[in-house]
């Protein structure tokens, strides 16, 4: 069975470094396209990255020699799909000419992600939501992915949104500096430092779990209604974000009902056996100290959300803390398997 | 005016040290004696230092050439005063020897932090409650101060608590690992990293700042009654705890009245003009991404109460971020302040 | 073909956790006794190491319910081999002991290193040094690694050596703190700081090296004869050290002459084709800025030495940098490597 | 008597943000103008800096509201004096510019160091080089000072080269992020790792102290003759650069001999009592483990040059650790005590 061909854009970028290291030998995809700005186009990817790839593994030898072309569809025909890393300040536009050119997009950008007829999708969460791609007038869909903080909130939410209800939720974020891309964050900033704000961060993380956990209606998302309080921080730390989460719920359940409904859960990506589901989709950890960024980020090959210290909250109900990878789970490892969902639900055509 | 001869209890220690340099020609204190276990005994803390001082100033001259001695009373005759920065594995049964042996104790340790009869000073908050110490039978009085991350986040809560009443508060610290002593974190725990638990914090954070805010009730402190969740973590950071702050009020105040409270807050130590006094004792920043450790830690040479970020929180009132200096603010600047205090209003005989 | 039997003694240590996780699965070694101390002995190795594992990854399942019992060979009857990550402060008398009782000893501790009879064996460098192994009288015999250091400046300097021959060699090191075991470093000594001594490292610096470019004489090793000059230094670094070094040749080798002498070194780990064997042994990577411990650590999975920055030196001929992973090619992985030679050529029996 | 009006050019950098900081109450100097680029121009120093100053210490109150200026003689008429923290694009022009204008150069950058008519100042190293000052034509005279990796090392090696004459010397730095400006080092480089390259800076580290350490000739500064080799490295420190060095010697010193020299070591910022001379020039520390960027950065006042572990080279002579404050007495503070000594020799007119 042939693979998909599939453009990677903003392919320079930290997230596009992401795609392009997790699409290596991709069962589903081949990457054919590689899509950065006028600077680097017209060079191979090898050349230009040299000095610029971030992660420690070598760039893949399928990507270095790929010439980089701009992103632009009449520039990477042949390709069915994309992916988008794109910065946010020209995502907008060029995720729709893609669309309207009738090639898929599967976003890490925060452009499309309110958009009603816009999945933002996490796969173990809302698949359903794909049915308003219907809505979508154009030939290409955009499907995009949730910001990188909240992103494995929103999955331990979810099985007890479904059980028990929420009544609200209070978020304090310790955020890893590849969060903010390259060169992002300076290290005068950072090295031995804590800066509580992280620009947008707090209104994101107070808005995109309740459209992932809203329902469809008339071809359009209607978001859950609870409030959500969110403090957003930097951390000296490279990879990894760390949450802790305060809930409040309708029905009262017990630390064993809690415990069980994480262990129990699991969604598509876990039945249909795609070739990123985290197995399992959350791990709950006993030690009074976990989840840390450096013990346990690699979990599930960073797709797994790792959950800890459960305890009962004086305020709210009770208290707990995620761990999630924020460029795999958080970015491009979850546009992967919503693009692999995608695939094995035959939206790919 | 002859200055009041005091002892260091825990000499060699982290609060010991802070201790000993911020005794440095103190007004009104002169340290005579400084004591450490058995196995410094007998020795001078300049030799037993040499490799163990951990603050980036030398050691001051006086205290180079103290022969060192354990801390028992009868080895440290002539001090009035005793300042303790002991473990809490031996602070409880050496300070109770030292009271009962007439010589006062100010004290870092957990030991009689919730004895009803022994104020949880912190001096701008709670200088009333020095009114207990006549209940306290023996000559020698025992005042403790607080844990060091709520510090400051209880010197922001004072005045708003005055005026506005409190329903609830959450919080959520980032704390340096100099609180945890040293040799304290090992580096491979904590580089790089965040540890979301320390042990027994949480418990301190949600019921010491219920004491520093209550009130006297026939000798005895009353704790204020009001639920406080807090979630401990350790962070990449060497000096100063910065914690995120959402609180419920009784009468809502607007943001200008906050910030008015904060503003105008000062107690008895602005109004005695102790030595270690800071001026502003709150002090708020208004950019947006303030305070942060490496950069506002020593306002007010470490003894000022750093307030940011100020905002409606979507299911409390209002959010914001704190910052204190942990073993300045939180430990031995505070502790050397409320003995400043009790000299001033002649509680030192 | 059934698998040899071993034990790890020192198994709750830095290194006996990294023997632990590379031995898990291996094709030569079936592991069938961990061995600590009194404290741990008796408990399985899942439950005492519970909060005391700090690879990031889980400890693997053969081990977790394994009973530990104390280094005695009496105790681990059936194994052939121990890999000992002992403590130096026994480690050399336990080794003895067990090769006393016929067990052989693969070990990362420094007290028989310098033993004339006993390779200080770096698997590609001086295979031929287990030559001496039949001067050892023991039944079991002792098989040691070197400082994690300089091995891999060793490696470095091994093709050099052969080809151009050794006038004199400076090394400065920037270590990394797993280097020192756990808890070892305290973070208040590193973070953010660069400690400029690491107790008796720099005599082993400039000695080990000199063993291991050694060759057999009658039975015992003789040292190379070229004065070493090391400077050591401990970085806020988690994993890999990284040495600058400068070297003055007998004969002056060109630019492509030393690349090449690198290019091409392989060793008998490479031409047995060992389990743990990098190819290829040493990279050289051309960018101007690598190797870094972040972006190269892992190359070859931790057992490749990455080398870069050749260039000539004002005052000897050439200075390069070298990376190598302190805790696998610098420990555990170089004595698996030895072991797995030992295997491949028949010397475990 | 009045003092000089001066102007800073860069203000807005770290390097003028020191000049900004250390100029605050100063004896000799009264800032009038602050230049920086069209972007800022027309603005208040205050307003510009609100979340660009990175020192962790207030704007002193006499800068904010200075109106910033761009760097233009006719602009800033009434200096008599500038201080030049610019960006090597443009600091040669815009230094001659003022030259020319009859304004003083106090110059950190390094466009005009190699000119043999422009000194490369240490003041307490080569005061005497003020001598050709004659030769430059200009009305206004340029004084630069060396890069900041090897300003404190070139300290130590003066009164060495004085007494036993240098033949080599190797050097190998680990050096803070702060030398490279903000926004400089990008975290994700080196947060937990090293980077073992600095652009340009083998290159001046390998010859700047041989300009230091040379002499007038018929009006030209003459340099030192001996090699040097440099290896330079980044390293996650905030504050303070820290050196290894070797030094092979004419006439070998004893180890008494060198450190008499550097404990005597002083120099006419030290005789004429200059408000920022360090007392002592040098200090040397006796612990093993010492000089540390964290416990000794701030010895007088950031100004003092610390060495330590002095010992035999095994192949060169001598071999010790130097720590100098590379915004301070590598550059700002440098470059004032530069100024602070025209000032007194009556250069200033």
């Amino acid at each position: 069975m042939s693979r998909v061909k599939v453009a990677v854009l903003g392919a320079t970028g930290s997230v596009g470094q992401r795609f392009i290291q997790l699409l290596d030998n991709h069962p589903y995809f081949e990457v054919t396209h590689l899509c950065a700005s006028e600077n680097s186009a017209g060079k191979t990817y090898g050349d230009v990255m040299k000095s610029r790839w971030k992660i420690s593994s070598d760039i893949p030898a399928y990507a270095k020699n790929i010439v980089i072309t701009t992103p632009d569809p009449s520039k990477t025909s042949g390709a069915a799909l994309a992916f988008s890393g794109l910065d946010a300040s020209i995502a907008g536009e060029v995720e729709s000419a893609y669309a309207n050119a009738g090639i898929h997009i599967i976003s890490n950008s925060k452009n499309h992600r309110m958009d009603p007829k816009v999945p933002l999708l996490s796969a173990e969460v809302n698949a359903s939501h794909l049915e308003v791609l219907d809505s979508q007038t154009t030939k290409g869909k955009i499907i995009t992915n949730s910001n990188c903080t909240i992103m494995g909130v929103t999955i331990t939410l979810k099985p007890l949104f479904d059980r028990f209800g929420i009544e609200s939720v209070m978020l304090f974020s310790m955020q890893a500096i590849s969060g903010a891309g390259y060169p992002g964050v300076p290290s005068m900033d950072i090295l031995g430092n804590v800066v509580p704000h992280i620009g947008g961060e707090e209104e994101k993380a107070e808005i995109e779990p309740l459209k992932c956990l809203g329902r469809v209606e008339n071809g359009k998302i209607v978001h859950a209604d609870f409030p959500i309080s969110a403090h957003c921080n930097r951390v000296p730390v490279f990879d990894g974000h760390t949450v802790c989460v305060s809930v409040k719920f309708k029905q009262k359940p017990s630390r064993e009902e809690v415990l069980s409904a994480w262990k129990n859960f699991s969604g598509e990506p876990q039945s249909l056996a795609l070739p990123s589901a985290p197995n399992p989709a959350i791990l709950y950890r006993e030690e009074e100290d976990r989840p840390q960024p450096r013990l346990d980020l690699n979990t599930g090959n960073g797709m797994t959300t790792v959950v800890g210290r459960l305890r009962p909250d004086p305020i709210l109900d009770w208290k707990y803390v995620v761990l999630s990878h924020n460029t795999i789970r958080g970015a491009a490892g979850a546009a992967l398997l919503n693009a692999e969902l995608l695939y094995k639900k035959n939206f790919l055509g």
